[in-house]
């Protein structure tokens, strides 16, 4: 499906982090924070190759994306869907996200030897409760 | 485990809100926002009966409770451990956390038809980043 526009906004607010939910081998949830953003009509984030939520969603792409409201706490929107893990242009969205999140012009953090992916969730239901919800 | 003393700090935080997260009867996650408190040595939220959260967690007690830190949003915590579900203090609960996150005595929205539960979550692990992580 497409973002609905308010959750476009929601998802590029410099303040809003996402618990991205994943299911570990033995089906228990995993759950971590993190920074993102809107693309390409996907759910984005990033991480690195080797970290559990990675993993998890190699063998199981279903992930959910939980964003607060910070203009609103008691407002939110969770994105179920499925999520396709890619290196190409995670250098790039690492960097932006810094800019979004610290105002800096580079992830600060870089370490050489980690190798940074991109995560792009297929947004298949918004529910939660807030102006995304229809 | 017992909560680290900053952990309770987090969890009885007027703006800290809470992401439970449960497995669906499919295997896939659910995430849903909820009040929350230190309750007894447990992560404790509310809910009612017939919500997908209780009756997944009637199946599958494993959950997980992401908390972010409304004074440092780079701080999170995950708690992970086991669901007890009861009515037992249910609606004193409910009212409790109407003041701690409403200032409100009574919880405005109750409706007499729905049953109202009390979740302590026994933490087995506490994950994340922030003075609450070992």
């Amino acid at each position: 499906m497409s973002l609905p526009p308010a959750a476009i906004d929601l998802l590029n607010h410099p303040k809003a982090h996402a618990t991205v939910v994943t299911v570990n081998r033995d089906g228990a949830p995993q759950a971590t924070l993190v920074w993102v953003e809107a693309l390409d009509g996907t759910v984005s984030f990033n991480t690195t190759a080797g970290r559990q939520k990675a993993r998890n969603l190699q063998r199981d792409p279903r992930v959910v994306v939980s964003v607060q409201n910070p203009e609103n706490p008691r407002e939110y929107a969770v994105f179920e869907g499925t999520a396709t893990i890619t290196e190409n242009g995670a250098d790039d969205q690492i960097d932006r996200l810094a800019k979004k999140y610290l105002g800096e012009d580079k992830y600060p953090w870089r370490k050489p030897e980690e190798q940074r992916v991109r995560v792009d969730v297929d947004v298949t239901s918004v529910k939660g409760m807030g102006p995304w919800v229809a």
